[in-house]
């Protein structure tokens, strides 16, 4: 796996490069769609490549674990293989599902149990397994296996925890190197800077990070509630510290101005079930501006529900036809406005990469980050 | 609209033809996937056409004039613009759905007031009502206003039910000569035998129903429960009395094999929900048998959806993957299903045609029925 930068701006941190891994080139920066149980919700693999042009998804390994379950996966031959998939896959550890979503856990130095929210089973995660979990999943980027702490957390339970992360980090690296890829691809494992929103943990944190020499870095503990200040804040701290020549990972985040101003800090990849998820509920993003599509004013606007994209269903679809699935219940309206989404935040993270190589980039983001920001 | 028969099987009622509509040429045999509230559930338009190969889809008049209304089809110029589908559509009356989904109801000769399954609203169709509204959404078929007897249903309520039908008909064909189609293409009433299970009711409103001289006709009131010896019997009695040189569409029929005996019986057209509702819980129509891909015994199958056939989901897509997405209740499952569902039944029809036209359809169609009729 191999990272380099072909152009950093002049006026920020923002960086254009390309990550190359096994399964094909990524373009940076990029955004990658969530596919949490092995799809995209809603979107068919096809879809992802032509309409969405993603060039790398994430997949998460809390799920994948829990159904279809390991052997089936490794039965498969891997996700790629399970879900036809040829492009790159990077897995989230299951940290933070584990203290998101299971019925209950008990955390300590050893590892998390925890309670399946689907059958209440339990199981155990260490950073041991979840490094042999992602292996199997047969992830091109593998995450160490961190406790992501929630907003807010007191200076205490942040610091040690943070340490743990660190003390698991190690771990996880062990694990990587007596192990290899059952597919004959290379995996690389990125670490993951936390701290809460405390500046002395998150340098520090970022330090610690930066001296294993990963592949790529990660920034985790954010999006998690805290004022968008703070996660400007921290990220601006923590891109200072990590190696510059390493891609920057920033999990979790965000929205179309997010995703900008984070460019402009220095970060290369991010992801977030927000446009996904938004989209279920009729919030679609457009450089104009966030549309509720199931507002009444669009019930009988007639015209493409994005003139301007390229996209298949921005020029197919109408808004007032969407708003009539989405106001139905129907699976297509749900289909449509997850790809709308989506292939926005794929087409404003190739403009961006355009403009940080043709030097235009923080004018160019100033005025989108404001023109985007508001509700239609 | 123009309808030529090409050619008559030798050894049964089968016929292979053409009916040009003024949105294109449909080949018959064929089906016609229901589109319920201006979308076949989880399916693209471009899926429709491209991986379905749909040449006719059917959309249900009682939803999409209580959802999402008049105002909003006839604004977007009807609804084919509105879903943006270019082919043919042919339209339901409204009168089988004001029976089995608004809240409640009352029947005179006038018309029939009923209560909407959505908001509980109030509404009234009356024979007129249901061309006016027809005529609005753009079909390119329109169906009379009947009702639809239930199963079993007594032999006095049976007659004078289909005594309703018949004037009705009259009142239909009245409002169809009194006004036009808003957009500017030819729309064509098909008339609906009605009857119950009773051979010589079924045998009047046959021969009423042909003296009407319409383009087309329809057979309603079946696949309402009666036995599957029934459903063969009324059909080959009706279609022995309506004019061998107009289309015969077989009303909400049914399985592979219902409709590979029903073309033998001389149908031309069928619709029904079957494909895509059983897509959406896991059973697979194949040539060779029906699957409940929601079985363990699927969960390492790791072989295509369906080997033999040419569809995109058949041949990307594994059965353990698709057992995975239904299991997990992810919209990606239902929509591979669907797709699969439709494809297949599309496939048949297109290869009954063939065999129809090459002399080989009744051996083929002994073979497949029986072949497609079990549980694998």
């Amino acid at each position: 796996m191999h990272f380099d930068i072909i152009h950093t701006d002049k006026n920020s941190s923002a960086r254009a490069g390309t990550l190359q891994t096994d399964h094909g080139l990524i373009e940076t920066p990029i955004f990658m769609p969530v596919g949490t149980a092995g799809t995209v919700k809603g979107v068919h693999q096809r879809e992802l490549k032509e309409d969405i042009q993603a060039e790398i998804i994430l997949g998460n390994t809390y799920h994948l674990f829990l159904r279809p379950g390991m052997d089936i996966i490794e039965g498969a031959g891997g996700l790629h293989k399970f879900m036809n998939w040829d492009r790159p896959i990077l897995t989230d550890s299951g940290g933070y599902q584990v203290y998101s979503l299971s019925g209950s856990r008990k955390i300590n130095e050893e590892g998390v149990k925890f309670q399946s929210h689907i059958d209440g089973s339990y199981h155990y995660f260490t950073p041991e397994r979840a490094i042999d979990i992602q292996r199997s999943i047969g992830a091109d980027i593998i995450m160490a296996f961190d406790e992501c702490t929630p907003y807010p957390c007191d200076y205490g339970y942040a610091k040690n925890s943070m340490g743990l992360t660190h003390r698991w980090l190690k771990r996880c690296i062990d694990q990587m190197d007596k192990t290899h890829c059952a597919y004959g691809y290379q995996q690389a494992l990125f670490p993951i800077v936390q701290g809460s929103t405390y500046k002395d943990l998150r340098r520090e944190s970022a330090e610690v990070i930066s001296s294993f020499d990963a592949i790529g870095n990660a920034i985790g503990g954010l999006s998690v509630g805290e004022p968008e200040e703070d996660l400007y804040e921290m990220t601006a701290l923590v891109t200072d510290i990590l190696p510059k020549e390493k891609p920057r990972y920033l999990m979790g985040i965000g929205t179309p101005w997010n995703l900008l101003e984070c460019i402009a800090l220095g970060i290369d990849m991010f992801d977030c079930v927000l446009p996904s998820r938004n989209a279920r509920h009729g919030l679609l993003f457009t450089e104009n501006g966030t549309i509720n599509i199931k507002n009444k004013k669009w019930s009988t606007d007639f015209s493409p529900i994005d003139a301007g994209s390229p996209c298949y269903v921005d020029q197919h679809y109408s808004k007032a036809y969407l708003r009539h699935l989405l106001k139905s219940g129907e699976f297509l309206g749900m289909q449509i406005a997850t790809i709308h989404n989506l292939s926005f935040y794929l087409r404003l993270m190739k403009e961006a990469r355009a403009r940080i190589i043709d030097g235009s980039f923080t004018e160019w983001k100033n005025k989108m980050v404001k023109q985007m920001n508001i509700r239609l």
